[in-house]
Order: structure tokens, then C-alpha cells, then sequence
């Protein structure tokens, strides 16, 4: 391939808040140069952009000319950056948010663009979440009438996801759900915009159109929702295209946009957690890779398939084409810390965090790493923002056991973080009870930078734990798909192989530190199965909204079910 | 009774940092003039003063020249701050600390004037924990041979009592322990230095000294537990003397410490908790008083003996002459919301607090008081410092439920000022289901001063609250017993009607607020039938100190089972 070492591909990560692009050599994965584009309208929360009209409670939209600004200036900068020329260009490859999702018009125009003071035009964002009334009927309906498909995520489907999101549109702005000819991810949006034809692929259609065995949920099923939401999946999908594949070719248009040259590969659109297996190299069946940021997503291929409790999805090809593509989620991980180190810790640490140039999180974890393990006395539940995987309950909430006068910030600190590496265990552990081995444990995401905190992970998992050696995982993985779509090699786990990066074993756990950890384990399991049933916390919860019916609330119903990376 | 309007007696409260003398006049109590003075030693806890000798773990002694010098400074200045004429003064009472206990010669000298450089040689202060194995071995003794005591004490006597003390001493220093000729709690020692008589009140005798019905625990039970400790009971009481009486005159030695007439009354010595039921005007049956500071101790004389779970004692004439005195407590109360307002409130709050000229805790109180009732969601067990009435085990620890990642500071810390109040509550409850009614609850003590605090007691004992109307509850007390001993009233009943003071149903409860406390208290209950059999917090404790096992620990296992107001 000694073309490759020549050539090179640009990989587009959107994310929530901005839009990243990476220049790529084709041969070995080098990162050459990348930029970033913060979206001008950001998550739009409170108001519609121009005409003002307030929105509700839980809503969260984006605008799709954010989207469209990144392919103008992220792409050329980076090109710029990384000093290649745009003829030396093979493929661009993207990822997305999901499920981000919007209506359009049968030639792609996004309907926010038509009826711009109308909400329900808008894309809605992942974290869109006002649509959980739906998704609850979408449960309870498929529940009761034994839907096959509902075992796919796990015995219940997420408000975040295109039904749930498509069924709020139609009840509440019918005539506006009547005009959207189209409804369609972000992630095949934008592959649009790019190539001039419209694709759909497996990846969101699996995870978050419920798209199983090549067919959606029946008219018949949707009908007993509502009607008229009868025909909704007129407005999805076609024909579902395999990841890796080739969507189309650049548009002049596009072309103009991005700088690059007109007619070369663009892979069909992925996600941003998926896509970064393929940049961590770790495509091939048991390689579960987590992106740990403000939540965590795992994300795992598998040769068989099984119904793992609480799953977030498993879904035929989803990851790589030919085996099945496992998802599961930790609500919480990233936010919680920095929930506990912005309400949680005195003036003194931060002066003296300060005094020594450390963030708080730095100042905390070098105070918690020197404790023997156990020392703080305390073990903690993770479900400050409820939990995915593996009890599917995002009323659930945070519980700290065994605090003293004794007891200071960096032991909370400490059983917090530890509290997500049980969290994780548990998942690691139900997979491998249902039937699917996990083999070999990867972190990705914001996390990796606190090297104590993968120790704790390493440790309490009793297993080495390898890293991505990337800290632009989504990018690369897009670019990498870009090379299989460009022809460059024949499929994803030969691109990844040669261009992905992984620090195998980069962490290895202690045997003595792992033994304490199994003792603390075994308390968090207690407290897990004794809170499970969230008998205790929904009734806290109900105390609470019945305190504060008379005030809207939006403030931790926000639960991000994977793709906050 | 018109001669005691211009007669004066002097109260003397013995703290743990401090003592204070107040002047009082007979006829109305009313509080004239006060003094304070800071003992120059404090709570001896590192090395002796002089020799330096170290101290182990969980030591804590007293110096007796610190208590003399009350006397000597704080008396007469109390005096001239309220411009009475020595002359006029007709008695002195005073209260202390209790279990402080020290041996002395049988002329009265404490042993740690002969050997200062003896770390048993000294005063034991009540929260001296060192003696936890000993404590241990009387329990387990006492119940597998089904002594009758016991349950006068809820199954279990603490190690800061004068048992557990004293067989420390013979344990560890058995020299010194053979010298010791008298084994004396400072509250009647210190009437040995007024008096230059030994007395021993029923007070500490009975709460502090297991005697019940007359007796001691038997040479027999002492013997089982080491031979050499048969005879302790020899360095105790010959007689008890009842509450209110006269243990004798002032000395011409005492009156020129304190510039009193000589051969003035001074009362029979009593406990601080104890003696502010007499301040509080709440000496008559079911009339609990709950002594609010650090921790909470709750007094009531009764008209029956019963056996309520997990009392600290009940004993008779323990209060008054005539009832059954009951004691329960709370081991952590006001340490617990500052442990929180010092270790858990972040910089931004301390800012505002100092802007507003307001405390930390005045600062969290006015967020606090403005949320609905079960507004945060949460519910927390208040067992940061163990728990002593109805479990009876200072190895618990806290637990808090519900936080989400909108939970705030305030959030938290209004839920362990309501978990307290659920821990009151408890207690109110056991008792009256163990059949001794609480008619009526008067709160005392520093944590008086958050109005906002007594309305949530208010509200969830569902009941109106007095409270005592004196910021010097103990020394009010001490001089109300004087004025009895000097016999200026008949009895303790009847001075304290004329003396004491208490302001009825201060706070009154609110139906509404009281039923949402209903919902939070069935939790709490919850919460607490859980975790009260220890199983979990036990075994986190013990991986704890596994874990520590090299470090001294003495942070946490301070449990005040009473008197530290």
C-alpha cells in the first residue's frame, strides 16, 4: 500500500458543542493537523434562534447551518494545519451525536429552515428530553404486546431515540409532522449535504430507529400508538447502508465548503462512540471499548448473539459488518465528579489547589490516591443521573454510605470515582453472564487523563486495561472509515489494524489493592440489588415533584443515554 | 417568700473548654451577672502538661487547677458584673461534665498532683474513649449472666462510664490503681473542694456509676471480669445524697477562692444535661428536655420504670427526688452540620455567607428554609458519630440517599438538620411505646439559636415545642439547686416553678408541612430498619481499619453519649 503513505483522508467528529475535523495519513494513522469549530447557536435550550419562541422544559435542538459551518472552516483549517494539500485527499468520513434528529423535506431541506419559529422543525438534540412521555407509551405498548424487538435494547427503548422524538412531532405539531417527508439522523444529514444523496446508516437505524432483523417496529404497533403514526416509517430509511461503505461521492458544492476535491469517497455516517472502535483498533469480537467523558458509552462486537439485561442495544453490524455491535451505558460518571467538585469542596481546597496550579480534580485526586484502598470507609452509588445499564432507570438517584466526622472531600471524591468502576463491573459482568466474553477492556474519552482513575478501573475490574492512544478517538475513527470507503483497504478491522491506536495493558491491576476492591465490590453490589427496585427513590423523587410542582423542573431529568463523549 | 428578694445564690457550670459562675436571685431567677473562665489546659489529649508524657489513642484528661481556678476567677468576677454584694449570696450549686471521674487519696488530693507524670493518674474526661475494649467486656459479661442493671441502661453501658474507667486504670497502671483511695466523679469532687466533705450525688452515682436499687454491680460480677477488681466499688459511694440537698458549707479555704461567706450552702453536686431540667422549669413527669449543642441529650422525669430500648439510663431520683429519671441521646447533632458547613460547602457559598455578613451555617440556613418540604429529594441517617438512643452502637455511620446532580449544598445540609430531627423522633417514639408518655418537649442548648431548625423539630415531632428561656441553662440549674439547699424553697419543683424559665409551645408544628414530614420520616424509618442491624456499615468500618491499621486512628470513635453541651 505504498500509495497510502502518500495519501490522506479527513475524519469530522460532531459532537454538542462544537464540530472537530482531523487530517489523516492513509498508510499509518498519523494524525497531521485538526481544528475545531464551536457551533455559533451551541444546544438551543431556551429559545428559537431569531423569533424568540420560548420552548419547554427538557427541550434540546441544534441548528443545522452550525453543521454546515464546520465543514467551511474546520475543514479547511485543519487541512491548513496539517500543510497537505487538498488534491492529496482520498475521503472524508463522518460522526455525530445520536440520536440527533430532524425533519426535512424530500430533497433534504432541513423544515427549520422553512418554518423557522415553529420548534418541533428543529433538529432535536440527543439530550432533547421532553419526549419521555412517549417513549413511555412506546415501552409499556411493546411490553404488553410482547414486542420481539424490545429485547434488543434491553427491555425498554430511551426518550433520546427517533420513535420516541418522531411521536412527540406528531402530537404536538401534527401539521408540521405531516410536512416532514423525511425523518432523519443528523448523522445521515450531514452525509447528505456532502454527497447530494440520502443514506441511511445501520448504525443509528439499529440503536436508535429500532431497526432489527431488517424491518421496523410493524404499522399494526405503531397504529395502536397513535394512528396516524401509522405510515411514520415511510419517513425513515429506504434501504440501510453498511458502515465502511460508500455513501456517494463529494458534491461541488460540498467541495466548495470543505476545500476538498470534488468526487472523492464519502463513507456512509457512524457514531461518534461506535466509530471510535475502529480508532482504538479494537473491532474484532469481546473488545469492549468504553469513552468515558461525562457519561460512559461501552460499545463491543460480538460473533453471537444474547439478550444482556440492560443493554442499551445490540444491533446486527452496528459496529463492523459481519458481527453484532453491543452497546451499554453508565448515565453518569464525568458530570458526577464534577457535580461533587463544584458543590462539594470547601474554599481551603481550593486555595490550595490553587497555590499549587492543580484544577480541583487534580488537587482531590492527588490527595485520594495516597489512601490505602478502603481507607475512606465508604462506598457509593453512581446513579446521580440515574442508571442505563444495567437497571434501565433514570429515576433512580445517588446514595454515600458510611461517611464519619471524620470524613473529608477527597475520600467522597474517591468512592465516587470508584463507585463508576463498580458501575462498570457490573456491566462487565453481565455481559459475560449472558453469554458474551469480554476480552479485552479499552478506555477512551476525557477520562483518560486521570491516570488514577483508570488504576481504580484496572483494579477493581481485576484485568488489564488498555487506552486509545489517540485524544481525538471519534475523528480518527471517522477518517479511518473514509479509507475504507475511498478503497484504500478492504474493510474497517484491516483500516484499523494499520491506522487505529491502542496502548494494550496500558494499566495493570494490582492483586492486593484488587482484593480490597472485591471486598468494597461486594458492599456496592448490596447496595445496588437493595436500591434497585427504586422503591425508596421513586418515592423520593415523587415527594420531590410534588414540593416543587408549581416550579418547572429541568434541572436532572437530563439523562444522556450514550453519545456525550 | 419576700426575704429572697434580696437573696442571691451562685451556679457554676464545669464544660468541657470552660466553667461559668452566674449570680442569680432567689426570688425570680432572674440572671444578674456572669462570668467565664477557659481552662488553661483544655482537654489534655496529646502529652501531660510538664512531663510531656505522650497519650495514646483516644485519650482525653482534665486538669483539676483548671476547675479550682473557676472558682477563683470566675465566681468573684460573676459577682462584680452583677453588682451583689457578696454578702447577700445564700448558696452555691454547680454541675459538671459527667463520666469526668479521677482518683484521689481519701483526703481528696487528686493523684495526678502526687504523680503527674502518671497519664492514669489524671482526671478521665467524659469523652476519654480508650477504655472501649473494657466497656466491652462488662457488657458482654453483664449479658451472658443476665445482670438485672442492664437494662436500666438500654443493654449497654458506655466506656466513657466510671466501670469501664476504672478498670482501665487497674488494667494499666495497677500500682496506681491500689493508691487510688477514692474513685470520684469530678462533679463530686469539686464539692469536696467547696465543702471539705465527700459526697457522691445520685445523679452520676446512678447515670454514671450503675447504681441501681441501693447497690453496685457485686463484688462477684467484678471479680468474674479481672479478680483485683472485686473490691472496686470500695473507692465509690459510702452514701448517696439526694439532688437538691445540702453536701455541706463553704469553707474558709473556698470562700477566699471564690469571696462567698463562709459556711454558706452548697448543694449536692449534679450533671450539666441534668440539672437544665430544673433551668427549664421541666421537672414534673413527661416534661423531656433535649439538650441541643454538638450532641443532643434528652432528660425526663417519670412517674414509672420501664424499659425503654436503647435509653442511656434511667434512674431513680435521678433528676428530682421522687421520679424515675430517663436519659437518652443523640451522639451527633450540631458536630454533624459542622462537619458539613467546614468540609462539604464550596467557596462560591462562603463567599456569599461573608458578603452578607452572615456564618456558613446562617448562610445554608437561609437557602434551606426556603424550599418546600421534600423539595431536594433526599433523606439521610444521621449517624456520623454512631448512634447511642435506640441502637446503642457508636460503630454505625451516615448514610444520605436521593442526590442527583442538581442536589446543593443547602439540599444536603437541610437534610441532615431534618435526619436529626427523625432521630428525635425515634426516640419520642420508643419511649412513649415502651409506655412512659412525653408530654411535653422543651429544647435547650446551643443549637436554640436556628430558629429555623426548631420549627423543623417542631414540625416533624408533629407536637409544639417549648423552649427553655435562658442562654445559661446548666448554671441557672446549678443556683436553683443551691437556692433549694439553702432552703429557700421546700424543693426542687418548686424552685425551679419560681426560677426556672421556659417559654411553651415557642414553635408550633404546621399540619401541611408536618404531613409532608410524615412521608420523609417512613423513609428515614426505612433507611434506619435497614442499616441498624450494622451489617454493611460494620463490615465498611472494618475494611477501613484494615486498611489504616498502621496509622493511629482516634478521628472518629469519639461518641459524647451525653453531656457535651
Amino acid at each position: 500500500m505504498s500509495a497510502n503513505a502518500d495519501s490522506y483522508v479527513v475524519g469530522i467528529d460532531f459532537g454538542t458543542l462544537s464540530g472537530r475535523a482531523v487530517v489523516v495519513r492513509v498508510s499509518d494513522g498519523a494524525e497531521l493537523g485538526s481544528a475545531v469549530h464551536e457551533y455559533a447557536h451551541g444546544v438551543i435550550e431556551e429559545e428559537l434562534p431569531g423569533s424568540g419562541v420560548r420552548l419547554g422544559p427538557d427541550w434540546a435542538l441544534q441548528s443545522p447551518e452550525d453543521w454546515r459551518d464546520v465543514l467551511r472552516t474546520a475543514v479547511p483549517k485543519a487541512l491548513a494545519v496539517a500543510g497537505v494539500p487538498a488534491s492529496k485527499v482520498i475521503g472524508v468520513g463522518t460522526d455525530f451525536t445520536a440520536c440527533t434528529v430532524l425533519p426535512a423535506t424530500a430533497g433534504g431541506t432541513p423544515l427549520c429552515e422553512l418554518f423557522p419559529d415553529r420548534p418541533h422543525a428543529w433538529p432535536k438534540l440527543w439530550k432533547h428530553h421532553a419526549a419521555q412521555p412517549h417513549a413511555d407509551r412506546i415501552n409499556e405498548l411493546a411490553e404488553s404486546r410482547g414486542e420481539p424487538w424490545l429485547r434488543r435494547y434491553g427491555g425498554k427503548i430511551s426518550s433520546e431515540w427517533e420513535f420516541a422524538k418522531g411521536l412527540q412531532v406528531l402530537e404536538e405539531d401534527p401539521e408540521l409532522y405531516a410536512r416532514a417527508e423525511r425523518w432523519i439522523e443528523a448523522a445521515d444529514w450531514i452525509i447528505w449535504q456532502l454527497t447530494g444523496v440520502e443514506t441511511r446508516n445501520i448504525c443509528t437505524a439499529g440503536y436508535k430507529g429500532i431497526y432489527q432483523d431488517g424491518a421496523y417496529p410493524s404499522a399494526d404497533f405503531l397504529a395502536a400508538l397513535n394512528p396516524a403514526f401509522a405510515g411514520f416509517t415511510a419517513k425513515l430509511a429506504r434501504e440501510v447502508a453498511p458502515l465502511g461503505g460508500l455513501a456517494g461521492r463529494l458534491t461541488a458544492q460540498a467541495a466548495e465548503w470543505t476545500r476538498l476535491p470534488e468526487g472523492i469517497a464519502v463513507a456512509v455516517g457512524n457514531v461518534d462512540a461506535h466509530v471510535t472502535s475502529a480508532a482504538a483498533d479494537a473491532v474484532r469480537p469481546g473488545q469492549m471499548v468504553a469513552i468515558m467523558g461525562t457519561s460512559t458509552c461501552h460499545v463491543m462486537p460480538a460473533d453471537r448473539l444474547a439478550e444482556v439485561p440492560g443493554m442499551c442495544g445490540v444491533v446486527r453490524d452496528g459496529i463492523v459488518p459481519g458481527l453484532w455491535g453491543y452497546e451499554a451505558g453508565q448515565s453518569g460518571v464525568g458530570d458526577i465528579f464534577a457535580w461533587f467538585a463544584r458543590t462539594g469542596v470547601p474554599a481551603s481546597y481550593a486555595e490550595r489547589a490553587a497555590a499549587r496550579g492543580e484544577t480541583i480534580h487534580e488537587h482531590l485526586t492527588s490527595l485520594a490516591e495516597r489512601q490505602p484502598v478502603g481507607a475512606h470507609g465508604l462506598v457509593a452509588l453512581d446513579w446521580h443521573n440515574g442508571n442505563r445499564s444495567v437497571l434501565v432507570d433514570h429515576n433512580l438517584s445517588g446514595v454515600i454510605v458510611g461517611q464519619t466526622l471524620a470524613t473529608r472531600p477527597e475520600d467522597v471524591y474517591r468512592a465516587l470515582i470508584e463507585a463508576t468502576a463498580f458501575g462498570t463491573r457490573v456491566i462487565v459482568e453481565t455481559f459475560e453472564d449472558s453469554g458474551v466474553p469480554v476480552e479485552e477492556f479499552i478506555a477512551a474519552g476525557g477520562l483518560l487523563k486521570n491516570r488514577f482513575l483508570m488504576q481504580v478501573y484496572a483494579d477493581v475490574l481485576r484485568r488489564p486495561l488498555s487506552v486509545i492512544a489517540s485524544d481525538q478517538g471519534p475523528a480518527l475513527g471517522s477518517a479511518i472509515h473514509a479509507a475504507v470507503a475511498a478503497g484504500a483497504y478492504p474493510d474497517i478491522t484491516a483500516a484499523s489494524a494499520a491506522m487505529g491506536k491502542r496502548t494494550p495493558a496500558a494499566y495493570l491491576p494490582d492483586a492486593a489493592r484488587a482484593d480490597v476492591y472485591d471486598r468494597l465490590y461486594a458492599e456496592y453490589r448490596r447496595l445496588h440489588d437493595h436500591f434497585a427496585d427504586g422503591a425508596m427513590l421513586h418515592r423520593l423523587r415523587a415527594i420531590r415533584n410534588a414540593a416543587t410542582a408549581d416550579t418547572a423542573i429541568s434541572d436532572d431529568t437530563a439523562v444522556s443515554d450514550d453519545t456525550a463523549i
